[in-house]
């Protein structure tokens, strides 16, 4: 049993946490938190230990009443690996506290690729993880990208790939975040960091993309464009090559899914926990081909689509199992695959 | 054994199906929809008999691989009770077809109170449908007004009770619906039909309602203010007695819920099947009293505080169990209260 | 002639400089700005002379082709009167500034009622501004509300006043705010600080206000209740007393406007500079009256309410003329009143 | 003098009729609508003689205060060229009418290319116009697109066009319009019928577009890449030829603009009628050059890029200037250009 310890207990941290737990070979000693808000409580309702992210806050959870096992310290100390799952920025200044413990860590996409050894997507590159301590879990977007690019680079090689993010302004919890009535170049400058921080996933990709947010919340919205090294034989093929994909769901024609809401509405009547999505969402009748050149919309689910990652990420680190062992255990374990 | 079938198979009738199942003394003998989307596909792997609403549709449910069990007129002769879902104004126009199989039914708050003799809630007035062939369930906004009020009217009575009603402007689902950047006054004429709605259920109620619909998807929010007839000790009786309500969630400080993006965080964090909110979610901290004027804050979840209604109903129309008996079987077996 | 300094040229700042201008007794000295945006340069395009608000980014005016005057200290040594402009809090840092110089100066309502003397609305209270050299015109939500009940009180006394506050999330320029898809109550407690608010213009008004906000940025929408002490013949009495209200419009129900886009719409089709409606618009066909109750909703154009109000409070401070002189002066130099 | 008639006037048709009135060799000698609300007010008060485009509905003009001069069919009979901008759809019916007269006629972008001999951007093709009696101002995405292309498709040829549409779910006075919290393909085939469009303004270009909409209201946002034919020197020679085209207004760094939102502030500030962009808006920080490979955001207002071009292409019809002098015409009567 490898012992997980996720500190930062919020959007993400709160999934790792129940993906975990449904893997047979690992269990989650603890999750840290900083605030005793819905979201802690909930974390003790679901048998996790607490642990104060901020001792001094402890008395607050008292407050609340949620008994606390300890500090982040303690925790750390008593897991075989850590998920950090704080926020963008915070997960680099905790890597000290792992070193100190001699823990191995996660991170997550809103950290630098200078965080960890490796950038990580299961898919793509799950044996450079297996010598690393300090892994990162690629961001969303970026896991979202990968995951669809793979079938086309192994299998046609790829020119170039050119892609619009039309991303979603905050999640659903984030009242704080807009805009309200605005579509946003961000960032204006071109390429974002999106193309970047596909390449740590794929080193030699030529892709150029462009951000942009808009006043959504529940996911983002890719265009992509890819032109092929070897033409394809028709679209056929490429739709059957990502119908086969794992972690890609496509939609076909007839469910009248047309955006986000009703993929949401789909998971919830499918029984998924909290509606997640953890497959990239192509829709079949925009997969097109125009010589070389393949076109495609795919929504991706910010909040969940990172989680088997992580899950796989934790294994890579510990090193029992191989990629596709490990990844048709946790798709099995989560249900992943309509 | 009760036989329920459910005409109209949408975002409640979905709901209704599971809540039915998941009573001891009901089952779902079928569902009948008008288009084979996703919704009809999630029916088939619930494993409900699908039934046609339009026969001219049926082989289109052939393509998409869904085997139809017949059309709406088989299923309504089979039911001991068809729950009605349709759009509005659709159930007035079904009424004749339930007449003609002598079949009693459900209808929802989409219509006119004229279509069934009795408009129903089953904190209020259970008992009147345990007579009637034909009863409405009210709106998801009179329902939530209406387990609101109950417990004032029955301890203080109500001298006028006055509703701000900022509902969501369109379900998740419903991508064709605004506004998108606007708090449209809807119905500008005061008041607005809610407040006649809810007197369907509290004749003697002397209440105003102003409607307007803003750019949200997920909850409607009601601001309320409710002049007494009589004066309570202080603001924490009232806030007890609408805690002791077993369909009202009262959200107490410390949680940090700000809205409905935390509310439905919250319940599907919790496991609730959709994320739905059965009860009426009540800010604690805005539960205000002056002098004999209360004052508070309420969202509701328009999705899914209809379903136990429904449930109830059904058992009021077959007469087996008084309401307090129904309403906590449907409790219990729904997971209802937090 | 008033010579005018404008501290902080924003939203509000820009707004009441040009209605300055159009004064036949101002003249605007200045304006004082802490960044070179596009609202920099448009001062400079509109030939105010700019003061650096901040000297540390004096060259970055440079940098944008903007020519600096100098810095805000000599702003308000040249000015007779300064209005503060400045965000939410940093009018209370300034008034030092403006005791320093003897300069009289009005702040906005962002500020605490401390922040000066008198809380200023034309309408109301023009009188008590005559003697002071600090004013505080009051925000665009109170304006709005003191508009409205001011001819409500004087003909008929009030009661008490309830009102909900439909609160845009943002400014059309403010994409960093939120929410995008909630209904957010704001505060969660009752009453909101817009009722103390609008007691410090009617110290011996009943009022409670409700706060929540939504996404949508173009204009407030209030849902009001007035319990009057007296009852009006009928509602054509109060349609025709808000009618002869000069900043208030009636929409008259053919019209065809129903909400806050249709409002801009009309009032950029009419030639209205920014598109700003400075008037209180209030739905004729909204206007009911039960008994004492009277109930309507109004919208407020939060960017542009508060500008005749501004303009008003400085000839107050000056004392040259009366209220109603100023006021009709202010009206029709601005053109208000469609 | 051309006699303008402008049947249909809403969003686009009361733009033209003001844009036609500010040229000295046009007047509007009426406009015809078919509801008397408050744009029809609006006509009257712009003093245009208002025909009933619908001889039903005639009283209800009368009902609003507002004179009739007739009905469309006399409004047709007096021009010399009628500006169909009615909805979509509704100007292919009225052709019969024109033809009837033998007026010539615009019809606007909703409208089929099918509509008319030809479909009209002045930059690109005013002269095929020139023989024509009846054209088609394309849409405003179309417009758009055509004069970002014109400039690189005559200096460097075009090898490929890729674009993604990110839509205005509706215009702000489209209350009923949505996706309140979706970001929609729309179409999800690709490409969107707005490749094809451009082809009727560039019949040889190489093009594939992929459209979406949001719920925003304010201005369309366009993510462009061009693979060029032959390399430019360097990104500057591209921002330079952008800048020195008279319909596109090129963004600079130091503004502080992020999108839509603070371009129409900016445009009001400016004094714009309606707050109207009729030019493309290019941010000039994210114009990218990576080889031949160009990249760029550009905002489309989409209330009235087409209305210089619905000036000019009535010119072009009445054949009495040609496109250069026309287009500079229109553009210093309107105050095209910053
Ligand atoms: N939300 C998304 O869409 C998303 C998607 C993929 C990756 N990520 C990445 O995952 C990480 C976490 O994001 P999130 O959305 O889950 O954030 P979140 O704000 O929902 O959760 C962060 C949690 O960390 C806690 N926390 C804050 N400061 C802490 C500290 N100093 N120590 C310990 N805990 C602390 C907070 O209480 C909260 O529970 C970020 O790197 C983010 O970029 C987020
Ligand atoms: N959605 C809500 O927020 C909400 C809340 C409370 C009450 N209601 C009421 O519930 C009723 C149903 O609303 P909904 O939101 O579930 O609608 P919906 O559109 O989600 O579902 C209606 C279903 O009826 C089917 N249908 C359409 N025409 C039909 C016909 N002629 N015969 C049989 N089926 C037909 C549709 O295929 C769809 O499956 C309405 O009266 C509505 O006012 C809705
Ligand atoms: N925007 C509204 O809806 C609205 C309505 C009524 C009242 N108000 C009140 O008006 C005031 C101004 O609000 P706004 O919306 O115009 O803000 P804003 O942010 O649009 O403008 C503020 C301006 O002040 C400048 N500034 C910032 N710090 C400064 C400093 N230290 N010294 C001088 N200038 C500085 C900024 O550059 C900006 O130009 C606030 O008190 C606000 O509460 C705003
Ligand atoms: N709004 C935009 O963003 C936009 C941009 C570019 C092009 N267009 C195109 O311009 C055209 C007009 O669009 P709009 O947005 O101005 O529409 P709109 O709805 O704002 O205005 C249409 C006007 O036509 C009138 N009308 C309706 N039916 C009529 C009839 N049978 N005869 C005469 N008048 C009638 C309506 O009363 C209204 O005044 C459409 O082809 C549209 O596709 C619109």
């Amino acid at each position: 049993m490898i012992r997980v310890g996720v500190n930062g207990y919020g959007t993400i941290g709160k999934r790792v946490a129940d993906a975990v737990r449904a893997q047979p070979d690992m269990e989650v000693c603890g999750v840290a938190k900083r605030s005793p808000n819905y979201v802690a409580v909930g974390a003790t309702e679901a048998g996790y230990p607490v642990y104060a992210a901020d001792d001094d806050r402890a008395h607050e959870f008292a407050a609340a009443g949620i008994d606390l096992a300890g500090s982040v310290d303690k925790l750390v100390a008593e897991s075989d690996v850590v998920v950090d799952a704080t926020p963008s920025g915070v997960g680099a200044e905790n890597r000290p506290l792992y070193e100190h413990h001699d823990t191995p860590a996660l991170f997550q996409g809103g950290e630098d690729a200078t965080v960890a050894e490796v950038s990580f997507n299961a898919r793509v590159n799950y044996d450079e993880a297996e010598d690393a301590d300090y892994v990162r879990v690629v961001s969303c977007n970026t896991t979202g990208l990968s995951r669809f690019l793979a079938p086309l680079y192994e299998n046609y090689g790829i020119e170039k790939a050119r892609v619009t993010l039309v991303r979603r302004g905050g999640d659903p919890d984030q009242t704080g975040r807009g805009p309200i009535n605005d579509a946003v170049p961000d960032p204006i400058s071109i390429p974002s960091h999106h193309g970047p921080d596909v390449q740590t996933i794929f080193p030699k990709l030529d892709i150029d993309t462009i951000g942009l947010k808009v006043p959504t919340t529940m996911m983002h919205l890719h265009t992509v464009n890819v032109t092929l090294e070897n033409e394809p034989d028709d679209v056929t093929e490429i739709r059957d090559r990502l119908r086969s994909e794992d972690r890609i769901l496509t939609i076909p024609d007839y469910a009248g899914i047309d955006g986000a809401g009703t993929l949401k509405d789909f998971a919830l009547d499918a029984g998924r926990p909290r509606g997640d999505i953890w497959e990239n969402c192509v829709w079949e009748e925009s997969i097109t081909l125009r010589g070389r050149d393949l076109y495609c919309m795919q929504a991706i689910h910010q909040e969940s689509d990172v989680v088997p990652e992580n899950v796989d990420a934790i294994r890579a680190l510990s090193g029992h199992l191989t990629g596709p062992e490990s990844r048709s255990l946790t798709n099995e374990t989560l249900g992943i695959g309509f």
